[in-house]
């Protein structure tokens, strides 16, 4: 029943999905491109139904399969996998299961309520859920849907790789989140097929990068454990069908660190009005950070593979983000205790061109003079230079200044 | 040098910015269309470069100036249209100008910055800068660009509806956010001109209406207040040019508050991962808040104007809805399966002060003694706190209370 990996194949697979699959944007972004060096193009598969990727390998591999003569399928997933195989199913008639972590998020779990699919909590890990789903596939007659190691779900995934073939004139790179490598291996596979020259570079997090370690060292390497923000790429075992299409098809594996990840979701609210999960902005993390460089002369296109983020998470890395920005800039200083005393020093501050989000007036600190008040204060700056220059200015006034 | 506003003269307009002007996705969203009961339509202008819809006037207006001729362009605006001016005389290699109130925010300032404007800060409102910005004009020769009240610049915006009517079968009704009025009037005209049967409603935000006032009394009114954290729409007078064509062209002019539009904002990054100012959600929160209602048959479009939110704000307001959704909870828990076993559950829980938002009836769980029915309750409480002591006194009632 899978399907070729060939390009005839898998324009087989993308034109049977086109009436439920989106065929996301393609989005040059000029600041980005000033900013790193190159023309940049934004593939937005976080704007995919049910919020990634997933959908594309999920649709591929309903496609062979007969409603009426099917029981159901089923699949274990905490995350963007188990939401999209429910879509799928509910458009094709066919019954869903998902069993899911008991620890899974609650908006994760809705997700696939909402699309559909019987949910069954329960197990440590994805790993027990995958065992349950087997299981209960072979004892129920259930076709199990494996979330990356399938050539369907391969071919399925494929289609990122073709739309942009077809989207970007001059693509000469592209950089693609691996986790367990589907998305990587069928966008490698249907880019080479149109056009061998192009570069396919994949991304892990440094904090679970089984795959780039596999590469490196020759042969599947398990990782103990999976510290990253970007949750929907912490697979820990590399999959038996995907690592040697990542290692024939890919021109190299890169990782990077949290803190770039976190940095690049905040960059694409900012500048591109998209939201996206961590693996999604891992590929603008890489070339942000300097972990690949974009082509010289031609387009390179990052994959957002998907936008499915808490939310919570998204509003802390936000505000974490505009402290590192060191626009916002927390200072503590001390004013006479007499009326004018604390006018005086936002005077001073206003003359420095700096905003005031917010003072604190602190009287009860046993350390210092009874003639002294210490303030608090959280500052808008243009920039860590302002700031430096708003630092002497107070100073020159005669404000000792603190960290806040 | 005006441009006719007929449909010839409008697609000639759209056509000369194609290189510019991205053509933002209208893309169908199944969870909104479901929640809202009609099939919505997001018209994604957010995604527009710069941010906003306001590159596509800006560029009209410099559609008939000659770069050798023109000493340079300059406005009075706090906002989008500053950007979008700067982004588009650096385009069609034109100096530019713009005025900015002194407590103008910082990353809009340096926006206007990074797209070649020079940024002259002074003033308390934008009235002051507009002013000063015709005086500039009037004494050094420079183009004034209006933010709306100019026929080029409505004729630009009308690609709004132009594209609105090309990529959408269907489309029925159009919701479109108001605040001077270029947007809405341009938008209307063009949809009327392709096919008249379309509705075309405008939606202001209450806490600063002035058109919803002035086409309600038949005469122009200027609000004194404008409070609202829609700041893009925030137009305390309307266009002389535009509030005519508004009473001409618009079905109806709706008005939601603060808190509706908080909520879009939140909707439209949780569930279809955009990030939108206030001005750009406030067409969903009309159709969430029920201040309009979806077409009965067909797709009704809403036009998300932009996404220049001070990400703090968004971090802001994705918290406080979390808040919010932490009133709301799920639990599970069994009833005798006899006439009056839920009754007697409901009655419990409203004993305890909690709101029953959703309940289902489950009979078929293996696990269950044949006597008991399992029950999900989506009840909304004061906060984590009542949940706990809801809990407590459903137990106390003999009830034994697992998460939903």
């Amino acid at each position: 029943m899978s399907v070729e990996l060939d390009l005839d194949g898998l324009r087989a697979v993308h034109a049977a999905s086109r009436e439920l699959v989106r065929e996301t944007p393609a989005m040059t972004s000029r600041s980005l491109s000033r900013e790193i060096g190159g023309e940049i193009v934004l593939k937005a598969e976080n704007l995919q139904r049910t919020g990634s990727f997933k959908l594309r390998g999920a649709l591929a591999k309903l496609r062979g399969v007969d409603p009426t003569a099917c029981a159901g399928v089923v699949t274990g997933s905490a995350g963007n996998h188990a939401q999209s195989l429910a879509y799928a199913a509910r458009a094709r008639g066919v019954r869903c299961r998902v069993y899911m972590p008991e620890a899974a998020a609650i908006g994760k779990v809705e997700a696939v309520r909402a699309f559909g699919g019987e949910v069954v909590l329960g197990g440590a890990s994805v790993d027990d859920c995958v065992a349950a789903a087997r299981q209960a596939a072979a004892s129920e007659g259930l076709l199990f849907v494996h979330p990356f190691d399938d050539p369907d779900v391969i071919a399925g995934q494929a289609g990122v790789g073709l739309e942009l073939a077809a989207q970007v004139a001059g693509l000469r790179r592209v950089v693609v989140p691996v986790g367990g490598g589907g998305l990587a291996s069928g966008t490698a596979i249907a880019l080479k097929a149109a056009d061998p020259s192009i570069e396919v570079f994949g991304v892990q997090a440094s904090g679970c990068a089984a795959v780039a370690e596999s590469l490196a060292r020759g042969a599947p390497v398990e990782v103990a454990d999976a510290q990253t923000i970007a949750d929907g790429i912490a697979v820990k075992r590399p999959g038996e069908l995907t690592l040697p299409l990542l290692g024939r098809w890919l021109d190299g594996m890169l990782t990077v660190g949290d803190e770039a990840i976190v940095e690049a979701m905040v960059r694409l609210a900012e500048r591109t009005k998209l939201v996206t999960e961590g693996a999604g902005a891992i590929g603008l993390a890489a070339l942000l950070a300097g972990a690949v460089e974009p082509a010289p002369a031609g387009a390179t296109a990052v994959v957002l593979s998907g936008g499915n983020v808490d939310p919570r998470l998204l509003a802390a890395a936000i505000n974490r983000h505009e402290i590192t920005a060191s626009r916002r800039v927390r200072i503590t200083t001390r004013v006479p205790d007499r009326p004018g005393g604390l006018s005086d020093l936002l005077a001073a501050i206003a003359a420095a061109g700096a905003n005031i989000l917010e003072v604190s007036h602190v009287r009860d600190i046993a350390e210092l003079p009874l003639s002294e008040t210490s303030v608090d204060l959280v500052l808008e700056t243009r920039g860590p230079e302002h700031t430096a220059e708003l630092r002497d200015a107070l100073a020159a006034a005669g404000y000792e200044v603190g960290e806040g």
